[in-house]
């Protein structure tokens, strides 16, 4: 059975999420890469998301928006560092609920006989920003957003 | 006196670099944010720099060249995620005789009566990434460019 493993060691920067799709490398891609997708999995089920822009190569910006049940709505942005298909986004992420906090995400796809290991990397500016991120409940939407992706590109 | 302090914990990612300018926040940051004033700071005095491209603004790209005496060249490039006059940089850093390792850099300046204090972190997307370039003398060359842009906003 396919597992998310998230790790968060105490006193690092970072979190690591990885999971194994049984699914192509190139499937995978397409599912993180295209705007029109990013609905179908991005952030918890109970939210819905709109792309706000998502120009993916290098300098281009991302910014998508959270809305709840009640109407609330959560933004999130960042730049492109990089974009190597079908194997590497490296991009900086910022919640706006916590402005100033910046994380470098890296997002690592590798090929293994027609399935694919997906590793999500996020490291923050200090320990004391990426341990009030855990806080703020990040682990568990993490773990749905991967579900979600897994269940996508099932279906792709 | 002002001295530069380079703080690199054991097992951390990231690097720290503080410094106190005699100076206002704002020459500090005409010098550190005209493309035209990189070659006079950035990087060590023994190598000459090329200013590629510097458009300093979110998603805007920035790419140095470095020379030394016998030609070699070295690139280093990143993308800004925020620009924010007179106060905040946050950019990501690739040398491109490491590729894919990136860092990603925040730039402080904080006014103190006059006086700016400077704190450059990178952090790194793991320890290793990090001590790699501790080893490669990343250490003396920062703290030559920290120098070296003391003695430029004491002259504007």
């Amino acid at each position: 059975m396919n597992e998310t493993e998230i790790i968060i060691e105490p006193g690092r920067q970072d979190i690591v999420i990885t999971r194994v799709f049984d699914a192509p490398r190139d499937v995978v891609f397409k599912a993180v890469i295209d705007p029109t997708l990013i609905p179908a999995w991005w952030g918890p089920r109970a939210a819905s998301v709109e792309v706000d822009v998502m120009d993916a190569k290098p300098g281009g910006r991302w910014r998508f928006v959270h809305r709840d049940d009640n109407g609330t709505e959560h933004g999130f942005h960042g730049v492109y560092h990089d974009v190597v298909a079908p194997e590497r986004i490296v991009q900086t992420f910022e919640f706006e609920g916590a402005p100033g906090h910046v994380a470098l995400e890296t997002l690592t796809l590798e090929e293994m006989d027609g399935r694919t290991r997906y590793t999500a990397q996020a490291v923050h500016q200090s320990v004391e920003s990426r341990d009030a991120a855990v806080q703020s409940g990040m682990e568990a939407g993490a773990r749905e957003t991967v579900e979600r992706l897994a269940e996508l590109v099932a279906r792709l």
